[in-house]
């Protein structure tokens, strides 16, 4: 946070919205941030054509890594994978880093690739909700999911309205894999999953598209969206026969730390329910897809729930899109050397990268 | 074809190119396509900002109508539609359209928004497979397919390399929708799907990033991947009990006319089984992830197979990335207005907007 403020004072010295932009990265709640260039030249803008360079080169030099430790994790090899599903809206590929991962890492030739670019922070939602489909569709099966977002890159030095004033101070750059397991482990079993869309407010999260890259542009109203969507998880915790507000594990989207208190308030939880989310906020910033998987790894770092406890993990981003779940917590913790054979099996691992937030959790459907 | 042609002997005047362009576009067998903007307009590059404001423009013009078509012709409204698979290579929007199709269209707010970007032309058959993968997850629901591609707004003027003057040649603008249903009706009954990617192949073809845009990129080894791909869709049939030379329906990607001659061959089938899909890129040229649902709705139009007719679907795009369904027809030809209940619906629809191919045909899993 201090070198953000730092920059910040440099970059809007002398201009009128700099006291602004101070207040906006002070708020935050981000104490410390990865991003995959140096500052230095995170904040120059070389063109979109080498920062797309940048995305390939980085993804392709930091997401194998994660996505071997998350499939030693699940205790599975990448011959076991029956999909591919990647998440990322800060760069984009055609084909899609699932071809390269593919090629690169010994997956099947007939892995299905499901690659998603337009569901921004939403995406690591829906990635588990569309794994979770996939191991309904095909039991036994096992879908690895990689999310890879440098939002840095898309940090634009001519931007400076509220809402890139805050994002500015607010996104960081990660990396995260996890593997959903059809049958097997330790981990949250997928129970339900849901998706809601607020009804017009699809300009409040978007990209502008330009020759200088994807602009993101964030309107004002976008943290009180969470009066809406309360009822939507309390809705789908209900259909599960579960109270939302009595809950084991919480796995929230941290788009802001508003999001945050704003949610816990309305769905009548403790301050500390969040406090994974909370944690991902904190020492990564917004990582877009990647906050659920990296909040969820905490959840296995901090010793892991009960068999059997209860839980939701929900992603928002654009749309306004919430995707989420309910499901519990399957299996033995790891550290009692135990294993409930079962629908669901998962152990996690942490690991950082020199400049950037990587992480692999696994778990399963 | 003969204002391709045109165009060309203006755009490569004097230059060393000319003749293979006008070779190139001559072999392309394309006689028509559709272009959202008048030639004039399509051959000047105003920036790819502009590109994707027009992409956004054009797709909200186009879509709604395909869409409300393939909802009839499948007999469910919008209400009845739990997913929404939207596939576009060709511009960049976040939120992706399923946003603004469900604001604006009267679908659920819970419905699910799977936008897949970067699989090119295979994304056609990507979203039939997954569209079954959803129905089978789920016995009964209803995803809807809408393929937006409008390749004339990824034309580079700059680009005159023999892939990009083959492609000015070869690729057309369409909108299509489709319903697969989890149950009832008339159409393909999906039995089977499978993906395939040929090893090392990811930079055949590919999209180069830049401040211009998507500059599509073609490696000249592409026409000759039917080869190993035969051996693949073989098997898959195969794997089903089936002889891939003797299916009764062929709905293959036509990528080029040596794609569908190479395969026809390589597969043993008549020059004839692949009418639909040479009637596809005859009349639209190859309107990327259109084309497997257009070639479909050409085989409706036909008359219909008998109920228990065999067949393959399969598209072919980026990665390189082989996407493949086998299924059996299933319920009655409308024509004698009888309907067999069964797991299979479908009927079709045939509309041109004025410089649109714009289909929509609706079937089922």
């Amino acid at each position: 946070m201090e070198e953000t403020l730092e920059f910040a004072e440099q970059v809007h010295a002398g201009k009128p919205q700099l006291p602004l932009a101070l207040r906006l990265i002070q708020n935050t709640g981000v104490l410390t941030r990865h991003v995959v260039q140096p500052l230095e030249e995170t904040l120059r803008h070389p063109g979109f054509e080498e920062r797309n360079r940048v995305y390939e080169v980085e993804s392709k030099k930091l997401c194998p890594e994660v996505v071997e430790q998350a499939l030693a994790n699940a205790g599975i090899t990448a011959q076991d994978v029956d999909a591919v599903i990647y998440v990322s809206c800060t760069g984009f590929l055609m084909p899609s880093l699932t071809a390269w991962l593919i090629n690169t890492m010994g997956f099947r030739s007939d892995t299905r690739q499901i690659p998603i670019a337009q569901l921004g922070c939403a995406a690591g939602g829906a990635a588990i909700n569309r794994a979770h489909d996939f191991c309904t569709a095909y039991p036994g099966s096992n879908v690895l999911i990689v999310s890879c977002e440098f939002c840095s890159l898309c940090y634009q030095p001519g931007d400076d309205g509220v809402g890139s004033l805050l994002s500015d101070g607010l996104f960081g750059d990660a990396v995260a894999a996890a593997v959903v397991r059809g049958s097997g482990g330790t981990g949250v079993a997928l129970e339900r999953n849901a998706s809601y869309l607020i009804p017009n407010t699809e300009e409040w999260i978007s990209y502008a598209v330009r020759a200088t890259g994807f602009h993101f542009q964030l309107d004002r109203r976008v943290p009180g969206t969470m009066e809406p969507l309360a009822p939507v998880l309390r809705e789908l915790a209900l259909s599960h026969g579960w109270d939302i507000g009595k809950l084991d594990f919480y796995i929230i989207h941290a788009g802001g730390p508003r999001i945050l208190d704003d949610l816990s308030k309305f769905l009548d939880v403790d301050y500390q329910a969040f406090r994974h989310s909370r944690a991902t906020l904190a020492e990564y910033g917004n990582i877009a897809s990647a906050v659920v998987l990296d909040a969820l790894r905490r959840l296995f770092d901090e010793g892991m729930p009960t068999p059997g406890a209860s839980g939701v993990i929900a992603g928002f981003g654009p749309g306004i899109t919430a995707e989420m779940a309910v499901g519990s917590w399957t299996g033995a913790p790891p550290r009692n050397g135990a294993r409930i054979p079962h629908d669901g099996s998962a152990s996690y691992l942490e690991r950082d990268f020199a400049r950037t937030t990587t992480r692999g959790i696994a778990w399963t459907a």
